[in-house]
């Protein structure tokens, strides 16, 4: 009896995870999400002053002033009538020029073509962006919702504030490790100044490190409109890997400890290995370097956000150890269910929203140079996210003939925590596994057909996988793989060791059985609502023993 | 006493109502939203090639490098000191030539100009889509919380599962069906390869039933960035409709027969309907082949979106009978509280802020054509909403002298649930009802200011109805409404039909008196809550009879 | 005992009121949020035809046909075939011709580069208005969980209404009032037609009270395109003064007098300080008019929309006064704990979100005379958020040693609840008191870098501070504050009055102890859910006496 408390977590759990896992994986898939990189081959397909050749006779006159009535720009008439049908406004009129007194020329236009240009590649990464940190409500609403009620306002916070904090972080040093090498961004604007990779030399060629430039958002020319653009990005990204460690760590995780790893976490492991795969560091320079394909690839993350986010989650996971009642004593999970779906899935469906900046934002531009396959990165977003939620409910159905999937949520349980650390929200197995998962697959499925604006990290032509013909891609890929697990979650776990060493990252066994609520954020979530006693809910656990 | 316990439902879902009924009806209210339509006059706009006239002698050169000296590119020291106040990004150096060595010609800059435009357009259809999207957080939300806690998680999960399972079915066929024969989408880059529609001969005119190009997204040129904006925005148009369904048949429709009348409506139903009215199909082809007006005209789904959903709900509705203790053994109808108002008008901002997509969105399209009208369609369907929920407010208020509106709840509810189809959440009369008025009123007061890029329908002039001297529109609109009450009506009996004998839609009345929460789904939503017992809020019940 | 329940509500509160006071502060920074004002100056970046000066032999020739050839458009087989990468989309073709019979001309290119740009600028600006509207959702979370459970109903439903009276009012002759002389929108199109500012004549200058045009959004020249634009923008940040009302006043305030307030703050005082700030009113003016820096300078609504707010919601909250069981006989104030952290901080994300939409959106602008800085704003307002809520939970945990922050909570109150107004959510401290020192800061702190397109309120050069040379913009910043005080306040405050005195303010003292809910509302918001018993929760307020 009570059979149901503690299933309905792991029915949802999986369906989030699924999805979740579609998502990072079509995200990588070969063909599917084929954009430009931001940081590679910046000058190939910009505008640059033809060489010596002079413009032929017939080249037009750049600087006289246009015949603009030749455009039939509005009358005042039609601009004081007012346009309800839209066909009279934006014209020649809206055309900026830079010396109104001399008229409009045909330079003003091609700038004008340029600005538009820029200014499409902003708006869109903006609102991806800003699609991208409205995610974090979703993360909030999933952790909290499969959290229990004594812990809600604690889980909460956590969301809440990793965003203060791991953007404090970020904006201190964790851009300039990251991207502070990484300049020209050539979809926005162009900007040279953030060039300071740190590099020392291996067999002869340069080895990037870290970033130097950009630290404060004000040092080495980033108090620019373009670096900002990058900076609001490249930090939701960052902010969507240190959630994931909140999702892991819930409901026993000292608030101290947490904010202390999450600051470290946006300061140092993230912006390093991101450096690394996105900023010009050395993963990125294995192909032009090495000869390994195209150096590791890696579109929207796989490795730099879930990857990193799910080994360090698993590093501090297993320091922190399971929940009391999660494990009986002979070692069978139990589930501890969470206290509101209506929470989780509405996280979920924010999640969904949000992702949509996350895939086709990555693109970091929406006009020129194949911007517009944004449409395609889209949709296969989408259709990753349906198969994940898709796949995840046929599963239980056909497993288990009936849609009531109380049973297979217990059943995929096992598969899950199987590593045996204690996960309150599966964020281990739903990044860290499919994320590795992910850069693994475009080692071996790339297929050719996405040219990344005509190369990827320095190297002509197209990213192609073992199946396609490229076996040193994946050897690029599998080095991305063995510096994830070796170098970032061996980081992340020195780090965690330290910070329990001093700080401790567990809350005392009373607290925890009381709840996190009062004695780590001294308030109760829901003062005004009855909740059930403790006993009627623990019973639930032994069922599962 | 305890008479606030079966009102509050009403209130809000009145409320929701009007708002959503004003926001169908203002969004086809004739001047109010004018804009283009996808499919309409591809071409007449569209730069073709000047025919044989040979070029001016004093045609500007398009393929000799331009002096772009003359437009004052930013230097290299201004790239690398960066630019904080954005005058310096966006210039000609950004525009993107083609033959880099050569140098930037006008050949360059006119792409640009045209690759700016198209990125404009797939900017603002897929982040209205992205909208649109999350109007099913929306409707989760506002049918959760109109249903009782018992069912909370079941309302949650049809809500969540209606998006992968209408994508997947969409995605087979749906897509192919609905507009496989609609190319070329001019506004989002003129792709012409979804052209196939089946159509068979009727007094001697092409009359299209279904397209036959696109299936899973890759036939016959749906792998395209410009099919795939179009897909995106069409498939989260279906989703809505979809939803509808499940906000009527909430509280005891068994998932499965809802998985599969969902799947078959987003793979069959809804897609025929949308193909005859947006597909080029038969509907659309009224105007061109029989002279009725500019065939029937449906902006932003009034038919296709909520009199299809509407009406496949009072369909389904019919059949699965009303919630046990609904009406009284004297027939008079009693209110079933919804359990969390938050969640309710929550939903209802969320769906408000997704509107903005849905109907500004239908232009597909903001540069050029008179797409600017964009503007005008966002301010009508933010004033439509004001409307809607203004006057419910008042209507109540007047009608019942105080702002409490408990008894304006219980009032209204007689009216809307008249047909005695038990609607939990009143969507039948949302959409249904309001959709059909949304089809006819263009038909009554279309006026012709709104060209819709200068055709509709392959037919020239405006769309004018018959208060403003075209009968024929008027006619082409009911036979559109006869379509959907004699075909779409009778399609969706039919299946509902065929699924309640095979499946059975109706959960057992045990399992509905005990909640669908845990033989539905496994799992209760709110685990850690105590809830009131069932004979708490039963009697209530007992006092509307 | 029980200290927490108390405490909850201050901590939350202090998090959000120093999230939103970061960010109306940074936004109003000198160096940091830099845009275009849409009054200012709309003629001087325009493009205007050249005067006499003939155009040079030289001129391209606008009118004649482009060899469009020479720019390779796609071929038919092209786009027959479909374009997944995207490189083929977007081009020549899609310049949209006057005259198709013709061809394309350098004239249509022109066209399409001016219409481009604005339809960035709608795209843009439509995009963040939707996200402010947003924000209403997040405002109504954050109060209604600071608010107890049985007034959740009534404070969700004011937050609802408020969008729709706020919007009725400001339809009606809101915007008329404030933008109804403010035209030519230069970014929007360069519409005329809203140019009618009364104005009487003070010291032999213009004095600019209200505006004239565009009642109803139809009248003198508002049926348009672009001053739909303008109308979305602004109504959606009117509806932000609006809701800070509802949070002081919550949990007591008769829903009759909450809508009349609201009509009137819609319609007419919030309308008349935007008129005089932005509309082209007498405190723009007070720069051209007495040389008075830059005139009242106040970008994303500091004193617009925050201190507006924040004093019409002191004027009545005195009137309203405290809640039952808010003080002490002895003076204490006691915290009334609201009811759900999840929605609380559920609500800041959503503003959080929003906010991106409010400040950046606030150049109605994204292309064209530095617009780009839409960057700068957007980071601007990420930082400002950071550093509000880091800051809040640092104060906290450094001065009481542990990250509980119960205490903290507490400590904080004396300050924000010393003025002794009952303030619910802290919407006082939060909007006014930051607010008034946006508006002074601009005054001390502006350092110039910042050129808004060239000039500011038509006043040539930058705006300067006191600390960077210019006293006299102090001056300008602080006849701003003491209309605020003096005549914003007044005027609410006896408009409060008269309300009050017919209709009354305040609840009935019984009904404000059974909950707003049913008496004010006629039904509960939680029926289902079994909460705690008053004497639960009243004796913790008990121990802060």
């Amino acid at each position: 009896m009570k059979f149901w408390e503690r299933t309905n977590r792991y029915l949802w759990m999986s369906v989030a995870m699924l999805l979740v896992c579609g998502l990072a994986a079509f995200a990588q898939a070969p063909a599917a999400a084929p954009p430009a990189q931001a940081v590679a081959a910046p000058t190939s397909a910009q505008a640059t002053p033809a060489p010596a050749a002079a413009p032929a006779a017939a080249a037009p006159a750049m600087d006289v002033p246009l015949d603009i009535k030749a455009a039939a720009p509005p009358s005042a008439d039609d601009l004081a009538k007012g346009d309800p049908g839209g066909t009279k406004t934006g014209t020649v009129s809206d055309v900026v020029a830079a010396d109104t007194k001399k008229g409009l020329t045909l330079a003003d236009v091609v700038n004008q073509a340029g600005q538009n240009r820029i200014a499409i590649n902003f708006v869109w990464t903006l609102i991806a962006g800003f699609l991208v940190m409205f995610m974090q409500a979703g993360f909030a609403l999933v952790e909290t919702g499969l959290t229990r009620a004594k812990n809600a306002n604690h889980t909460m916070m956590m969301n809440f504030m990793v965003y203060g904090f791991g953007l404090f972080a970020f904006w201190v040093c964790g851009f300039a490790i990251q991207m502070g090498g990484g300049a020209p961004y050539s979809t926005l604007g162009g900007i040279t100044g953030l060039n300071g990779e740190y590099s020392i030399s291996v067999f002869g060629k340069p080895f990037g490190l870290w970033g130097t430039h950009g630290f404060f958002l004000s040092h080495g020319g980033a108090y620019d409109v373009g670096a900002m653009v990058m900076f609001l990005f490249q930090m939701v990204f960052m902010d969507t890997a240190l959630t994931i460690v909140t999702g892991t760590c819930a409901e026993r995780w000292k608030f101290a400890a947490f904010a202390v790893s999450s600051v470290f976490m946006g300061a140092i492991t993230y912006p390093l290995y991101a450096n690394w795969a996105w900023g010009g560091g050395w993963l990125a320079q294995l192909g032009s370097n090495y000869g390994l394909g195209h150096g590791y690839a890696d579109f929207a993350g796989s490795g730099v956000v879930h990857s990193v986010g799910g080994l360090t989650a698993l590093a501090i996971g297993m320091q922190i150890g399971p929940r009391i009642g999660k494990y009986t004593r002979s070692g069978k999970a139990n589930a501890l269910p969470g206290h509101d779906i209506v929470l989780v899935l509405t996280g979920c469906f924010i999640l969904a929203f949000g992702w949509f900046g996350f895939n086709p934002g990555s693109t970091l531009a929406a006009s020129g140079n194949g911007a517009l396959r944004i449409a395609s990165i889209a949709v296969n977003t989408m259709l990753a996210g349906c198969t994940g939620s898709f796949g995840a409910i046929l599963y239980m159905w056909m497993r288990y003939g009936k849609p009531d999937a109380s049973m297979a949520g217990n059943g995929l349980l096992a598969g899950l925590v199987a590593i045996r650390v204690d996960d309150c929200v599966g964020a281990i197995s739903v990044h860290g596994t499919c994320g590795l998962w992910g850069v693994i697959s475009v080692g071996l499925f790339a297929d050719g057909t996405s040219n990344y604006g005509g190369s990827w990290n320095g190297v002509n032509g197209s990213v192609t996988g073992l199946f396609y013909g490229d076996a040193s891609q994946l050897v690029a890929q599998f080095i991305g793989v063995g510096t994830l697990v070796g170098f970032v979650f061996t980081l992340s776990y020195v780090a965690g060791w330290i910070i329990d060493g001093i700080i401790g990252h567990r809350v005392s066994a009373s607290d925890e059985l009381a709840g996190l609520d009062i004695p780590e954020m001294g308030a109760l979530c829901y003062p005004d609502f009855v909740l059930k006693p403790e006993r009627e809910i623990v019973p639930a656990m032994a069922v599962g023993d």
